[in-house]
């Protein structure tokens, strides 16, 4: 089956619907999705960003939840904004990693939803194991194969790939030929180009 | 008739796409387009930002020259980046505020066509004579017109409107109501929501 990259950070609002959107256009174009959970603070610390540039630049934040608010509505995805926004997703992105195929898919969605769907703090570990648990899953053991050094490491990888590869943001699609996709509005053509093998 | 404003930007990439696709968006959506041509330049510096965010950021500007490629590709459209980019606006910005209705309209198709298309460098007089005569427009009195003071005021103020609208770029539509898409992929969005009244 024709595969594809889902590079997505917890702490991007964008990645919120293409988490949520990304498997059904998947599947209607029998693509598989790898998912690729990444930090983008090294990026954006490359850039001179010490924050997220929708805070940096309040003008593009404004355009940016308002859009969301719209994209959600279009979708039937709950919204409420997180604070502090961003939020720190370090231990998010972690457990994701520290987890395999299906179940890091459905875990990330679960954080997607509890962060931009209900406001939760991701960062609090108390968080994560409630969303642990209600995706099913060994909260405890996952918790602490995500603070393994190996783990630690394997997310700094990651984070360095992405940079290599010059994700420009995030969420991504890779195809195996090397073209990226950047944004939750293009998932289709990502995945048509996946697709098309 | 329903109408939406067209805020775009003559050095801005993905205008091109934008202006050449909406005419057919939107006559079939019944909705009149106002074409409101602006300078980017006066709301980049209160960013701080002195050039192209493509140029400041080159992981950014690769991807979007990638990316123009396909979405130009997939529309039937010629692309040929122009040197320097960002291209000088402001002639043609004056030009195109000087002219009205479809005449503005035409001419604005025709100068996307060359700068983009054909890499013409737009700053320069004689490729504005130029469009403006294959526009079937009468180009010393449109180019008298273009640098009388009122019509540079007409610019300032163009470009003030767009600031105190709060447009995080361009190309924008925004709809009576006041709301705002932002980029070539939010036209039909845009268009959907102004058809609505």
């Amino acid at each position: 089956m024709n595969q594809v990259d889902f590079w997505y950070e917890f702490a991007s609002t964008y990645s919120y619907p293409a988490a949520m959107r990304i498997e059904a256009l998947a599947t209607a174009r029998v693509v598989e999705v790898v998912w690729r959970p990444f930090l983008l603070g090294p990026l954006f610390a490359e850039l001179g960003w010490r924050d997220s540039p929708f805070n940096i630049y309040p003008g593009k934040g404004r355009y940016m939840w308002r859009d969301m608010h719209r994209v959600c509505e279009t979708l039937g995805l709950p919204l409420k904004p997180p604070k502090p926004f961003p939020q720190n997703s370090l231990l998010a992105a972690r457990i994701a990693l520290a987890l395999e195929g299906e179940a890091r898919a459905t875990f990330s969605r679960a954080v997607y939803l509890a962060e931009f769907g209900e406001g939760a703090t991701i960062s609090e570990r108390s968080t994560m194991m409630k969303i642990l648990k209600s995706s099913g899953l060994d909260a405890t053991a996952t918790l602490a194969a995500a603070e393994t050094a190996a783990n630690k490491d394997k997310l700094k990888a990651a984070s360095d790939t992405a940079k290599s590869i010059g994700l420009p943001g995030a969420p991504c699609l890779v195809t195996p030929d090397g073209e990226i996709f950047w944004g939750n509005d293009r998932l289709e053509q990502g995945l048509d180009w996946a697709a098309r093998g």
